[in-house]
């Protein structure tokens, strides 16, 4: 065996590990090349809070893929190779810390983040169960009953999970009501029930949709709800709507409200929403992905005020908190609903026999098996900020959303898409180019209206000065939306952002 | 504006940043806190590959909860804490990478791919578009095509995404054979298909059931097939059981083999599965999120002969490949199918009129919206060892599990759970104690071993000096699954983990 065991590890050596751990001996290699890797992370964070830098350098796919090399092949490369790997990678990255970077809801980077994101990989575990993540099963506890305190149940009472993304956080409460109401489609199928549907604004978020679809409920079993000119849905709609499908036979079984829309910011009126749940005996559920956080802010989570009658919520801590991706939560009102409705009772993975409560292992309510951690960096910022540290970046990140709209509302050559103060940080405008904004023939001036938008913004991304994101919206043409989520930015970059798109689009 | 920004940027300061960056004259302050987080990080790492250290400083969760203060509140804490809190936090983490962690299929650490870890982590980006993640989405591509030249699909043709692990692969690929027979549920809901089935051997993992349970599709529409005393499904079985599904009225529309059991390791034989599911035309999955990787090694890669007739597989990098998680693939041979079942065309996120090839936007064929970068970790690990890198490190764990079977067969003490050499690293086997080995009466023998393991296991983990799975399986009581993905671990390790058994059982 000894022969077998020496060629072995000549192979690992050569092949594997470029003599790093645990190659024997490796602990200074491996010191000398993390650390390599580490000074060029510092170097890329410091540029990135630069305003001197270039968000992004930009570059179209073809070109992107022949400015390096990226092919896999079957030979190792050098370790010097693979830190020309990380710049490049870098190199070419958006900056999404950079304080002009308002493309997403998730933008900013915040160091002890960072710090926790690093620590959680090297940690390298699962969230499946107690044994194998101990400390991170008790900090996801802590923290799950911290945010229900939060939305206001009952001594934080309740059950949740962190999932990875919004998406499957809703479609996580989706399944849920469908089981408090028809536990019976778990073995049966929908097959077993009658035809369910579920009610969301019309400007809700099309995982409300992408949900219905993989669940077997289906889209056209999804009604979407008008929303007022502020994008709010409007709740005698959704109770017209509910009326009329229980008058077809149709069993209404979700009500999706949203606190923070996606392109408005717009939030629902919860307390009227929770009435006709109440009424009507349906799951209400919030998806509070984008405006959640809100719950932070003493000045504004009036915004969210009947979320405490909520059954179930999403809210993600990776967008307006900050926090690095990914990180979702689904909080649920009713104790013990996760784990029936998920459960398979998999003994090889969840031993009945264990040494320890086994009511810390939270992998069986998952409808994942692996999971990532994703509470650690949520949990350090937590301890780091305080709750009143969040609050102050929450209402930072607000104040400066005012701001720009105090200033472009009545600002020549812009238009706002909707009236009045924002209630999140989401500001909608059209940007009128000279060259359009005199135009008398409408429907020409909205056809040029229409391509403003994408050509500034294409112009933005190569100079790489800033990004910003656009859309249409019904029928209105192309506009900006813009959010702050980055508690880098300040009023210097909000007046910077109506310079360059001036700057950029006046030609136009 | 004046006064409002400096008190803005006074509470800035106070409360969100401990003058890290963004702060003004943050950088130092931010070089030392990553630094003294990498410096206790590295530390950590040193440390896990060393044997004379604990595997786990185990603690039961409410001593835990008692042994530092876990606890979130209101106001922020100093930096000085926040170290405080990442040494405890490692200090009670189990050490993944430890060469004698044997516990889950994942386990390990290596280095290019930590390193890649942080660099995703300081990248925070998404992957839905190209516009915020450009080379990300390029290496996803080009790395997914590689994996399906290797399946052996014609150029590499097809599709693929990366998903938050190997549960959520296997739901993809289920919602797929469902939209490719019945198109029309995406729209109008599991009403609209007649009853759906399908099969997957009994050995298989749950995340089938739990897939077909959230689908709607429901439990008892998965057909559990017989396996044979290695754990590999019986071809004559699955046919038995699609032609009675189909006696019945039932349209069987998804088959999913398993390359690699979790228990016992086996291999279904997936040439014969192929050659029942084109008969009877249903769409064919491989579950190899555990032996899919043996696809890397021109020694072991027959046991996977038939899965380039697949139309799909779960191939998860994360288990035997040893990537940090997570990183788990889903391969498909159909183009298109994933986009058009799954998109939405939310015009806010994917717009049509950007200046760049659309084609790169993943987000709309993803069950997520938001998606985390999982693909650099895996590239730059593949870049680092080669195809023949990773090759030798699978080699290399599939001798060692050899090697301990050979040990333990004809051992006194030890019994086989079954017979034969493994064709995974999963090695099955009782241990019995003395006082057990002896019992003649075999009820009493039985009810007395399957308490064996149990407390074997829970003593490896007060002494943390290994650790290693059980479970009970059917009708056989618990018995240890020794399982190798670390390549850490050595052939002295494997002696280890024999000598400390029996050490740690021998008065039981």
């Amino acid at each position: 065996m000894v022969t077998n065991s020496a060629r072995l590890e000549y192979q690992f050596h050569v092949f594997l590990l470029n003599y790093l751990l645990p190659a024997l001996d490796g602990d200074a290699k491996t010191m000398n090349f993390l650390q390599e890797v580490v000074d060029i992370m510092l170097a890329y964070i410091v540029e990135s809070f630069d305003r001197s830098t270039k968000v992004i350098d930009f570059h179209y796919p073809n070109e992107l893929l022949q400015r390096n090399n990226w092919e896999l092949s079957d030979e190792p490369e050098t370790l010097d190779d693979i830190l020309i790997s990380c710049r490049a990678t870098l190199k070419y990255a958006i900056k999404t810390a950079h304080p002009r970077y308002f493309n997403q809801l998730s933008t900013g980077l915040d160091m002890v983040g960072l710090a926790a994101d690093w620590l959680t990989s090297t940690a390298n575990t699962n969230m499946f169960t107690y044994e194998v993540a101990p400390v991170f099963v008790l900090l996801e506890y802590v923290t799950l009953k911290k945010m229900r305190e939060i939305i206001g149940w009952q001594e934080g009472r309740g059950d949740g999970i962190f999932s990875p993304g919004g998406a499957i956080s809703n479609m996580y409460a989706m399944l849920l009501a469908r089981y408090k109401m028809f536990p019976e489609v778990k073995e049966k199928g929908m097959s077993s029930a009658p035809r369910l549907v579920a009610f969301t604004s019309e400007h809700s978020h099309f995982s409300i949709k992408k949900g219905a679809a993989a669940l077997g409920i289906g889209t056209e079993s999804v009604i979407c709800i008008k929303a007022d000119e502020r994008g709010k849905m409007i709740p005698s709609d959704l109770e017209r709507r509910i009326i009329e499908a229980k008058q077809k036979g149709y069993v209404p079984f979700f009500v999706s409200a949203t606190a923070g829309t996606t392109v408005y910011g717009a939030f629902d009126p919860l307390m009227a929403i929770a009435d006709i749940c109440k009424k009507h005996d349906i799951w209400m559920h919030v998806d509070g992905a984008w405006g959640g956080s809100l719950l932070m802010s003493r000045k504004h989570r009036w915004k969210l005020n009947g979320v405490e009658r909520a059954n179930s919520m999403t809210w993600n801590p990776h967008k307006m908190m900050a926090v690095p991706l990914q990180c979702s939560a689904l909080l649920v009102r009713e104790e013990g609903l996760m784990q029936s409705c998920n459960q398979m009772q998999a003994c090889y993975l969840f031993q009945q026999d264990k040494q320890y409560d086994l009511s810390y292992d939270t992998g069986d309510k998952a409808l994942q098996c692996g999971r990532h951690v994703d509470i650690f960096k949520l949990w350090l910022m937590w301890r780091a900020k305080g709750t009143i540290g969040f609050e102050a970046q929450i209402d930072k990140c607000l104040e400066l959303s005012e701001y720009l709209y105090n200033k472009i509302k009545d600002r020549e050559g812009y238009e706002m898409v909707f009236d009045g103060k924002p209630q999140h940080t989401n500001v909608c405008f059209w940007y009128l180019p000279p060259g359009v904004r005199y135009l008398e023939d409408k429907v020409e001036k909205m056809k040029r209206l229409h391509k403003v938008a994408p050509v500034i913004k294409a112009r933005m991304m190569e100079y790489g000065t800033t990004m910003v994101s656009y859309q249409p919206q019904g029928d209105k043409v192309n506009f900006f939306r813009m959010v702050i989520s980055n508690p880098a930015a300040t009023f210097e970059d909000i007046d910077f952002l109506i310079e360059e798109i001036e700057r950029l689009g006046q030609d136009l």
